[in-house]
């Protein structure tokens, strides 16, 4: 399933760049390891990447079986409406917190739909299978 | 793998669901993002959202290989083991974060013999292709 | 895939024993939960933990991509490079959070690669495909 694994990637590495802006602001606001608070936009960017790997954990099996069950066309869609979702949830979130609330329905609606979809192919392979 | 497929996503969904309690005590203690801290009752939700998400790295691979080399059906039941015993855990953590522990072995200890038992079937497969 | 298999178990079982040292470190300095502060060298152990965490969700997917439509074995490899890196990791940030660099990136680079191969070889195989 090229595409899913495409997609894969491509959400993997956009929580890696979130990770490179968390070291970076690290580094402008002097926040200094093991300390992850003391700075209140080090700490929005810290929860954009950490709020973005409890997504990931959604989003990947999702993609997975979404793509294996029912179509990986579809899946792979909806895991770019999911980048797009996120990229705005970041940017949200730096500016405003109070404001991250579409950006994160629009990742977390089709990070929701692939798990779902996923588990109805996989209950509906059971019956095929019995 | 259905069964262990519907393990998975059930896997992912409660953690989803424990997100949604975070996100309700937030709003019940007025915890304002970027923080994480400032009511201990919202704290107890947000450390049961954050050790379980530590736990799904451990129980997804594990169910995975543990099906793959070993049996789905008893990949699968274990993973319902864990299921039960987060739920044990997160009741136990709001509650009384002392009390915490019953629950984290109910889930730990399944997930780590899923992971081992994945580990066993790769050596042995590695053996067999040799 | 054995060898990727093997390798994704020990780096899941990696980031376990660092949990371990979470738990014992929680006593040993008297870090009552649900905090995780308070305590700078039970910090130390803390964020060691959460980024490998961190980690996880590349090198992971990276094994299993690079495995998938590279090589098994380079991807092993890769792998075992990622472990010791992060054993350095620890070690350094426990030591001294200002010394966790060369760990660091002994560990993410060759998971950055993983991934990065990962990718590559997906869309090879759509070109292919088409």
């Amino acid at each position: 399933m090229p595409y899913v694994d495409i997609v894969t990637v491509l959400a993997v590495l956009q929580f890696v760049v979130f990770g490179f802006k968390v070291a970076r602001a690290r580094g402008r606001f002097g926040v200094k390891a093991p300390a992850t608070t003391g700075n209140e936009v080090f700490e929005r960017h810290f929860r954009v990447q950490q709020n973005t790997l409890e997504q990931l954990v959604v989003v990947l099996p999702g993609l997975y079986l979404f793509g294996h069950y029912i179509s990986p066309l579809i899946a792979a869609a909806l895991g770019v409406v999911y980048l797009i979702g996120r990229e705005v949830y970041a940017a949200g979130y730096v500016r405003d917190p109070a404001k991250r609330g579409p950006g994160y329905g629009l990742s977390f609606f089709p990070a929701l739909f692939l798990l779902i979809g996923g588990l109805f192919g996989a209950v509906r392979a059971l019956f095929y299978l019995s």
